[in-house]
C-alpha cells in the first residue's frame, strides 16, 4: 500500500502551514496586546491540531484558548473571556458567533478562516481543572510532548480513514472517534497499521487502553475505554459508539485483507430519484417518513432527541404491532428533519389478542372477566381477551402517537416542534415531491446500511 | 340450585338399571359357561361405571373383564382371552370388532350395547399388576367400598357438568377428567358442590390430592396430581391437560357465582355458513385451511399427531414472519382433517433481516462475509444481513414446508397422508364449498374460543 500517494492528498503543504503559523501568532499577539491594554490578566495560547500539528490539508480548525490564572472568579472568566474574543475578531474584522461548550465562548470567522477563542484556567494538571476545555491544554501539551514528529503522518493517515468511514468526531452526530482520541492510538501503537491491526485482531468488548497505567479502566463501562493520559477518571473514547466502534474493527479488517487508497475516501450515494424510488418498491415493504421542523437548538442536543424520539416510537409502533424493520434520522439541522420507518409489518387483523391473568388468582381473573366479559378465553393456564384495535395502519397508529406525544419518552425541544406540527407520507408520495439532494444520498445510504464498510 | 331437576335426567331409570343387570348377568354366565367347557380356567367379571353403578342414564359403556390366574403365561392370557370374547359375542348374536389398549380384546356390539371383554390377571393389590388394564378390577373394588350410595348422584352431576364443559374424558381427545377421577374427586370432597368449590378457590398449581396418604405426590409434575389409592406410582390425573383443568375451574366459579341448570348442557355452536362467513369477515384477519385425509389409526394415536402436526406447523411459519394469531384443528376420524390457522402477519416484505455473528470473532465475521458478500451492515457489534424471502405469503410457506414434511416434527401417520396430498385453502375460498354442519360447528367455536366457559 503506498501510503505516500494518500499523505501527498492530506498532509498541509508548506504554505499552507506557514499561513497558519502567521495567522495563529497575529491572532495570540492580538488577544494578548489588547488583554494587556484592557489590564486583564490573561494569555492566549494554540491549542488542538493546529498547535499540535495533525490537521488534514485544508481543514484546519484553529483553536486559541485564552488562559486566565487560577484565582480569576468564574464570573471574571467568562465575561473578560468573551470580551476578548469580541475585540480580537473585531480587531482582525472577522465575523463573530457566540457559541456553547461547558462555558460560552466565541467563534470568528476570520480570513477564511474558523477561529474558536475559548476562555479557560491556566492549569499546569488534572487535579486544578475547573471546567471541561481546561483539559485541552494539557492534552496538546500531552501530543506535543509524545508524539513523534515522525508519527504526525500516521495520524493523518488514522484521521482521514476514520472520517472515510464516517467515524472521526465525538459530536453526538458521529459517535466517532475524536482527533485526540486518534493522536493516541498512534503514540499507543506506534503507526496506522498497527492500529489497525490492534482493532481488527486484538481489541475485545470493552477493551481497556491505559497508557499512563492509571489503573482506573475497570471503572468505565463503554464500548472502548481509552484511559485519558493526563486524567484518570476520563475515558477519552466515552463519546464512541458500539455502532462506531464496531464499523472500524469490520472496515480495519477488510482494509488489511485488501488494502485500497479507496478506503480513504467516503463512499458515495445516489441521488437519483427515479434509481431510489425502484429500490423501495423492489422491497415490497412500507415504508413511511415522519417530517418536521428541528428545534433551534445545537447540534449536540438536536441528534440525541432525534435519535431518542425515533427509538421511542420504533418500540410503541412494535408494541402496537407494527414491527418496524430498520428506521433511521437525518436532519438538515437548520429547516428538515425526517425519520424514516420500513415496517415488516403494516397490515393488521381487526382484533389483537390480549393477556389476562393466569387462572390461579380468583382476585385477578374475576377482575378481568369484569372488564371484558364473556369474550374470555382460556390458553393453557392463562387467560385471554381480544380487543378491537384502533388502528390496523402504520400511518394512524403513528398519528395517534403523536397526538399524545406529551407523553412519549421524546426531547424536549423535538417534542414542542411535533406539537406544532408534522407530515406523515408514504415513501412513494414522499419521492413525488423534490426531496433535495442530501435526503436523497440520505435514502441511499438508507437502502444500503452497510455500503461504507467496503471499498472494492 | 335444583339439583333434583338435573339427576332427575342423568339417572339411570330403573328400568335401565334392571336390564343393563340382566344383560350383564348374562353375559358372563356366557363367559363362564364357554371358559369351562373349554377348559380355560377364566371368570369373567363386571367393572367400570355400570359395577359401580356410576353410568349416566342412557350412555352405560359395559365393561366385562375375564380374569386369568397369575401364573397365566401372557401368551395364553391373549390367545384365550379373545377366543372366549370373540365365542362369547357370537353365542349372543353380536358383532365382534378387535381393539387395542395395554393388549388387544374384543368389543362387542350387542343389542345395542357396546362391551368390552378385555382379559386379565385376577390380581389382588397394586403389586400384582402385569399390565396397565389389571388396574381397573382395583379401581371397580376400590370406589365401590368408598363410595357410599347417597353419593352416587354426585357422581352424576360432576360427570355430567365435566360432560357439558367439554372436559369429561381422558381419552387424548379431551385430555379431561377420567370418570374414576371424578368418583375419586366426590369421595374426597363428599358432594359436588364442594369438588367445584375445591377446584374454584384451593387448587394451586401441581395440587396434590393424596388420598391414602402415599406420599408420592411430588415425584409428579403434572398440572393436577391425585394419587391413585390402589398404586402410589401413579397419577389418576396423569392424561389431564391443563388446558381442561383451567377451563373446569374457571366454569366451576362461573358456576358457583351464577348457577343455572344451563351448566349441565353443552353450548351450542351454530352451523349458519353465512353467519359463519361474516363473523370470519369481520375479523379482517387472514385464516387458511389445511385439509388432509386422516390415518387410519386408533383415535389416541390421530389426535396426539394432529396436535403435533399443528404445533410444527405454527412455530415454522412463526420463525418465517407469518406469526399466528391462534390455530386448531378438527378430525371426523375417518375422512377428512383439517387445521385451521389465523394469522397476525401475512403480508411479509420480499427481503428479511438475517443475523450475523457478533463482530468480535474474527472467525465467525470472515465466514458471514464470504457467505453473503458486501451486504451485510452493522448494528451494535452485530452483523446483519437481508435475505430474499422464498415467500412473502403463507399459502406458499405452507406449501413449502409441507414439500419438506420428512424433515418436520410430524406425527408418523399423519406425515404419510400428508405426502399423499392436502389442500390449502382461505377460509373465504373454504366456506364457498360444503362444509359438513360438524366443520360449521367447529369453525363457529374457533371463532368463539370461550363460549363453554359461561352461560347466562
Amino acid at each position: 500500500m503506498d501510503y505516500q500517494k494518500i499523505l501527498s492528498k492530506i498532509t498541509p503543504t508548506r504554505q499552507e502551514k506557514e499561513a497558519i503559523k502567521r495567522f495563529t501568532n497575529k491572532l495570540i499577539k492580538t488577544i494578548n496586546q489588547i488583554a494587556e491594554k484592557k489590564n486583564i490578566k490573561a494569555k492566549a495560547t494554540l491549542v488542538g491540531s493546529v498547535a499540535k500539528g495533525t490537521w488534514l490539508k485544508g481543514e484546519a480548525d484553529i483553536d486559541i484558548f485564552i488562559k486566565f490564572p487560577l484565582e480569576t472568579s468564574e464570573e471574571k472568566l467568562k465575561k473578560d473571556g468573551l470580551q476578548l474574543g469580541y475585540e480580537c475578531i473585531k480587531a482582525m474584522n472577522g465575523k463573530a458567533e457566540e457559541r456553547y461548550a461547558a462555558h460560552p465562548y466565541v467563534t470568528g470567522h476570520i480570513k477564511g478562516y474558523e477561529v474558536d477563542l475559548v476562555p479557560c484556567y491556566d492549569i499546569k494538571d488534572a487535579s486544578q481543572l475547573k471546567s471541561a476545555v481546561d483539559r485541552t491544554i494539557l492534552h496538546t501539551r500531552y501530543i506535543k510532548k509524545n508524539l513523534k514528529k515522525e508519527q504526525i503522518k500516521e495520524v493523518l493517515l488514522l484521521k482521514r480513514f476514520m472520517k472515510a468511514l464516517g467515524a472521526y468526531g465525538s459530536e453526538f452526530k458521529v459517535g466517532g472517534f475524536a482527533g485526540y482520541l486518534c493522536e493516541l492510538l498512534i503514540i499507543v501503537y506506534r503507526n496506522f497499521e498497527r492500529v489497525l491491526e490492534a482493532a481488527a485482531l486484538k481489541w475485545r468488548k470493552g477493551q481497556i487502553i491505559d497508557i499512563e497505567d492509571h489503573g482506573t479502566g475497570k471503572y468505565f463501562n463503554d464500548p472502548l475505554i481509552v484511559i485519558d493520559p493526563i486524567d484518570k477518571n476520563r475515558n477519552v473514547a466515552a463519546a464512541l459508539t458500539q455502532q462506531k466502534l464496531s464499523e472500524f474493527i469490520i472496515v480495519a479488517r477488510n482494509f488489511l485483507e485488501n488494502p485500497k487508497e479507496d478506503y480513504f475516501q467516503e463512499v458515495e450515494y445516489s441521488h437519483d430519484k427515479e434509481k431510489i424510488q425502484t429500490k423501495f418498491k423492489e422491497r415490497k415493504s412500507k415504508c413511511i417518513i415522519l417530517e418536521f421542523n428541528p428545534p433551534n437548538v445545537p447540534a449536540d442536543t438536536l441528534y440525541p432527541q432525534l435519535k431518542k424520539t425515533m427509538d421511542t416510537l420504533v418500540s410503541h409502533l412494535s408494541m402496537e404491532g407494527f414491527k418496524v424493520n430498520r428506521s433511521s434520522y437525518w436532519t438538515d439541522e437548520e429547516k428538515n428533519s425526517l425519520i424514516i420507518f420500513e415496517f415488516e409489518t403494516w397490515k393488521l387483523p381487526a382484533y389483537r389478542r390480549h393477556m389476562g391473568p393466569r387462572i390461579w388468582s380468583r382476585k385477578h381473573t374475576k377482575r378481568f372477566h369484569k372488564k371484558y366479559g364473556n369474550r374470555i378465553w382460556v390458553e393453557g393456564d392463562r387467560l385471554f381477551v381480544e380487543r378491537k384495535r384502533k388502528t390496523t395502519k402504520p400511518e394512524t397508529c403513528l398519528k395517534s402517537l403523536l397526538r399524545g406525544v406529551e407523553y412519549l419518552g421524546v426531547g424536549k425541544h423535538v417534542k414542542e416542534e411535533l406539537k406544532k406540527g408534522y407530515r406523515i407520507l408514504d415513501i412513494n408520495e414522499y419521492l413525488k415531491g423534490e426531496p433535495s439532494q442530501e435526503v436523497l444520498r440520505f435514502l441511499d445510504a438508507f437502502l444500503d446500511p452497510g455500503k461504507h464498510l467496503w471499498r472494492s
